[in-house]
């Protein structure tokens, strides 16, 4: 089953306490996309400058990704650049420069519209909305979001929570759009939003899944050293969507809690290289190893 | 298999934004030792003064703890009151009055010497190692401790860290013992400092347990209201050591899943009440009504 992927494309310049670099391939879109081609067939929607490197485009290529929704734009690629102190949960954006996607209007090829999981990764409500005005009653709608949309575009976005099944979004942003101090509140105050399920994303804790008079919490991997925190979420998003779209019938709570493992899982490993570096030599052998990680690490009841 | 219980025995005073309670039994071999209760007959040592109400003696006694250890001395029995804020992770201590426990010295009853687990409860590191100087070779022996002692007798409690199996300590206090910002690296760096086994505890991010090269991601029990978080802490290490102190053979990390979960399964059902409250009407089948709870909220391969 084909995933839908939509959010921005973008190039990155990253700074940590130790490293530097620039241009690098980046976007919820791209992190989100390449994170779900490990489990199914996706379609990207997203625009790019002239000045976008035909290497990135291949990179997506080579991950079978359908690029017929791939826009470009005359002009310059949008631009993103941050910071990451000591403590890499702390982050600043030091440069935005939408410039191509400040007039980006996804519009899906026919071919994508009946695609029946929607992935809208982080770009503005209202194009998200936008993008399932074009959607033929897709099976499994997933939306991430951030606290910029929460302040400036409260009403697009509180008019696409209804037509979302599954809602994803960190702690700080589940409180900020809640005004709820306790996550357990908070979730359940987003499901009656409209959402059926809920993600919240808790960083180093792991994250949370809500679901009606159900619940699951799902550890984060315990990684000693992260190389780039950039594009983490995103690419759990596609992780998870991804392996929902690989598998058949109605999405059950059961499933997510699958979802949410896979989606940390890819998660676990982006973060270990730059950009999406170490997605270019992952295997599945990879994600089944850690797979088994999380089982030891997370079940207490264990199945031989 | 009889589970040793040595710490404070306090009367407390409580506030929280809601309401205030005065006179509350409290103190951290309160709690363990109540919550052991469940799991294992309990030995319990301690001090109270001359003004203990003979009601909480009557309730150690109504949950079969053996209280040969208690010693009751001359003066008041140790004070603490505490305010919580709106954020229930926050407190502030109001005052303590140590009384009775300023001079107290754990001496073991004859018939303690033997007892196979040992749960030192948070006190002194002084009087952690002094308790462990009359015991004859204890099957396991969980730790607990606290910034005070970290920042004021370090060097005690680094003498003990090598003589216990398993330390359990919260998030802030594993940094501040190791200086490590990730969790991950601090629980490595303690078990360096002697213990097999540690437990960081997370508040509402739940539990960590490290071995080595072993790892456990408990989460916490999605409550919606907590009533009072005294004591949770001491309840979770008196549920893990009264749970282990009641399997056969040698505690291996996969007994050490299951005991995590149990702590933490006393300790949910703690704060939903002040004091030791909840305890008095909690059944086995509470216990694994939640255990079961946990299950659902954990596994994400579930045994039927």
């Amino acid at each position: 089953m084909s995933v839908l992927v939509v959010g921005s494309i973008a190039l990155d310049t990253v700074k940590t306490p130790f490293e530097e670099h620039a241009d690098l391939l980046g976007g919820s879109a791209s992190y989100a996309a390449i994170g779900a081609s490990f489990f199914s067939p996706v379609n990207l929607v997203g625009v790019v400058g002239t000045d976008f490197p035909a290497q990135h485009v291949e990179f997506f290529r080579s991950r079978q990704i359908d690029l017929a929704g791939l826009q470009t734009a005359e002009g310059k690629t949008f631009r993103w650049s941050g910071e990451y102190m000591l403590d890499m949960n702390v982050r600043e954006t030091r440069s935005v420069e939408l410039n191509v996607f400040e007039h980006f209007t996804p519009a899906l090829p026919d071919g994508y519209r009946e695609t029946p999981c929607v992935l809208l990764a982080n770009i503005g409500p209202n194009l998200q909305n936008h993008v399932l005005d074009q959607m033929t009653r897709p099976k499994f709608i997933v939306a991430d979001t951030m606290d910029l949309w929460i302040n400036i575009a409260r009403p697009d976005l509180l008019r696409l929570l209804p037509r979302v099944d599954l809602l994803i979004l960190n702690d700080s942003e589940a409180r900020l759009l809640t005004q709820q101090t306790s996550l357990i509140k908070a979730g359940a105050a987003i499901r009656a939003l409209g959402p059926k399920y809920v993600v919240i994303k808790k960083g180093e804790h792991g994250a949370l899944l809500f679901g009606q008079d159900q619940f699951f919490s799902c550890g984060a991997y315990p990684l000693e050293d992260i190389h780039d925190p950039t594009g983490a979420g995103d690419t759990f998003a596609g992780g998870l969507a991804g392996w929902l779209g690989a598998q058949d019938g109605p999405v059950t709570f059961d499933l997510l809690r699958h979802a949410v493992v896979f989606g940390s899982v890819l998660a676990s490993y982006n973060v270990e290289a730059f950009s999406l570096e170490r997605m270019r030599t992952l295997t599945m052998q990879d994600v089944d190893t850690r797979y088994a990680d999380f089982r030891l690490m997370q079940q207490f009841e264990l199945i031989d």
